[in-house]
């Protein structure tokens, strides 16, 4: 076999044998291809496609490139629960308490956030003292404990996702629904989990921008689930504006919070309820009214809460250490009208831009800065109302960048939907 | 400027402006673009193409990364000639002291042979003492004196495109119209000719493998030449089968020999003609007839090969010297009937593989081994009736193999025309 009558076979838009990619793969592991051959071929799977059967055989020999996790260790239903990415996106750290509280079990490992999205990982570090690796044996006996453990992804972890993934990132060559479905199948497949529920984020804050192709991202990775006998649930949700109010890691983590006593923004609250509703329901046997029932007590009963809090101690992290910058801007809207349009792309990069994220994986992350909306898609602001509240420390902002993200009219036109679409 | 965004136009089917394909191409060369993002962008470029302009800019851009030549201190009319490559294709051999033996100015760069097509500097160096490289000063003296030299393609000619060919061999990027035409016009025009004709091959022997594909290169190529006022003639040529009898390197140049002497083989002797009475009748003012006649005179007076003898001493060759090897083999029909088919990629991949070619720009060539062909397609042949005579010297051949190539059967098909179109 050979790379270049491989790549050419793509090229003219042929299907691949299993043989074929796994010879890709192994030889881009061992070196035997190169980046730019890798590289060119990616492009030719972009521009063609691979079709599903061709999708199942990259992630299985992705997903069996390095380690498997073994969670048999584990009594009872284990779930696992990943996001596309987006702008302000705190589900996963309300959602793995809430179902944790309720009995579920969530053995997770997380990324770190690079470009304009945040990583959980990433999050959980501004907690000072929290831990985000532990090794195999505590990491079980954690879930076990209490229910819940989160941790950073290990390196033995889809070696040829992480090796690929990298160069995706500077060959142009992301935005592809097979390669996205495999890249994070293999990674949820090789992690262990019962139950893998993956919030697929559609709009300009998200990689996919519309929602046909996010239907057909989220069909494929449940057809990839099939294929494994692991139920997977892929939830559409709209990442036209951030979700929530807040930007930045620290920020987030206290808008989480404020979540789980019960305080938090309708949108993110909606989309939390609706995930773990599908997940209780199907666990308990109950009707989704009854599961979002319970799963509105957790939250104002305090169990929820008191899980996190359990979970963050756990992992030697210090609630009340929880710091933001003291430098902050008040950002008033230069007009009065009806917020149209929050562009959740450009308010990502502001706030990596001042620190809250990475440009390159060598970056470090100031923890404390970020952004917080006061107002969301739909809402009335008047001249010189407070439209964002900047949290700086070393770097600078532009206004009328920050006011370019705001379309503000005087008609108020549709107020998009939070959850777009189920699909199982 | 940043290459990602590029790349992304690129693969949404977005034009490129000039500055961002000279953004590519001086990065390229500075190393700030890296070789697995050029080959990304490339193959986006080879499956979404690039219009007209893109391709003259890039052609542009191309041919000033380098020395360009200045022809202007050769009186008369200049012609450079070049083929996008094929089996057994002696032209150049042939048509250059041709043309230059009625006062028409050769000066030419060649280039070498790779895979499964040779090279027309490999050629010349299977004579002995033939120098393949001439100083600049040198290289027009002998033009003003004598009306031809051909020389090795110089270094600093076309940089980009050294570098991006190279990677296109490696990256399954070769076949694109766009870039076969702005790769051979940057290369033509940085070598200073006032007539460019280039011989366009088809078929399974060809990088092009069907007419609607050679046509569109071809008027693309003639349309850059537009653009600078560079008269560009193509010929598309059928390389269906290998071009005359002879395969490797002596053997070639043995033909070529009996060619200028007036005893060629028929197809080879049609292409050279075609070509030559077109130039001919455009520099002369003649009709196509006249230029025939005075060209078949050329060949059988004896002039044609007095010029060719003049050449190949004049850069110190000798043509007494030239030697196929004693080692010969006669490979004979396991059948009987007419000759079908013959496969000129494969017939050139043995001979290649036995030492007539490279596999890597560093595999040293034999020049006394190669084919020479008994029968062409339409040929009847008996059943063991000799096919192929093979030149050996330390490598081995496959009977089997060699027989594959043919396809014969009781009834004749259709034999192909060698010359197929004319686009100028």
């Amino acid at each position: 076999m050979n790379i270049i009558d491989i790549i050419n076979k793509k090229r003219i838009n042929q299907e691949l044998t299993r043989d074929e990619i796994e010879f890709v793969i192994n030889g881009y592991l061992d070196d035997s291809i190169k980046d730019y051959q890798m590289s060119s071929l990616l492009m030719a799977i972009v521009l063609n496609g691979m079709n599903d059967r061709e999708t199942i055989d990259l992630t299985d020999i992705m997903l069996k490139s390095g380690d498997i996790i073994d969670l048999k260790k584990i009594d009872g239903i284990i779930v696992d629960k990943h996001s596309t990415g987006g702008v302000g996106d705190k589900v996963t750290l309300v959602l793995a308490p809430l179902l944790a509280s309720l009995g579920i079990k969530i053995a997770k490992m997380s990324g770190r956030g690079l470009g304009h999205t945040g990583g959980t990982i990433d999050k959980l570090e501004s907690i000072e003292g929290f831990n985000t690796t532990l090794d195999e044996e505590d990491f079980i006996k954690q879930v076990n404990d209490i229910n819940i453990a989160l941790v950073s992804q290990s390196d033995g972890l889809v070696p040829a996702d992480k090796k690929i993934y990298a160069l995706r990132d500077v060959t142009g060559t992301v935005e592809s629904i097979p390669l996205i479905a495999s890249s994070v199948m293999s990674k949820k497949l090789a992690s262990g989990a019962d139950i893998i529920v993956i919030d697929v984020t559609v709009g300009s804050g998200a990689l996919i921008k519309n929602i046909d192709d996010a239907r057909k991202l989220a069909k494929l990775m449940v057809k990839i689930g099939k294929a494994y006998r692991k139920p997977t649930i892929c939830i559409i949700t709209n990442m036209d504006e951030p979700l929530g109010y807040s930007i930045g890691n620290s920020l987030e983590v206290k808008e989480a919070i404020d979540t789980l006593k019960g305080n938090g923004p309708s949108d993110l609250l909606e989309v939390v309820i609706t995930i773990c509703s599908i997940i209780i329901g199907a666990v308990k046997k109950i009707s989704n009214e009854e599961a979002k029932d319970i799963l509105f007590k957790q939250l104002n009963n305090g169990e929820a809460y008191k899980k996190f809090e359990e979970f963050v101690e756990a992992q030697g992290g210090k609630l009340d250490s929880i710091k933001v910058s003291d430098k902050v801007f008040s950002i008033k809207s230069d007009k009065s009208g009806y917020i149209n349009k929050i562009d959740a792309y450009k308010l990502g990069t502001i706030a990596k831009n001042i620190g809250a994220g990475r440009s390159t994986l060598d970056d470090k992350i100031d923890y404390e800065v970020g952004l917080v909306l006061n107002k969301k898609i739909g809402d009335y602001v008047e001249k010189d109302e407070e439209l964002v509240k900047v949290y700086l420390n070393n770097k600078d902002i532009s206004i009328s960048e920050i006011l370019e993200c705001y379309k503000i009219d005087e008609e108020l036109e549709t107020i998009p939907k939070v959850i777009l679409d189920i699909v199982n």
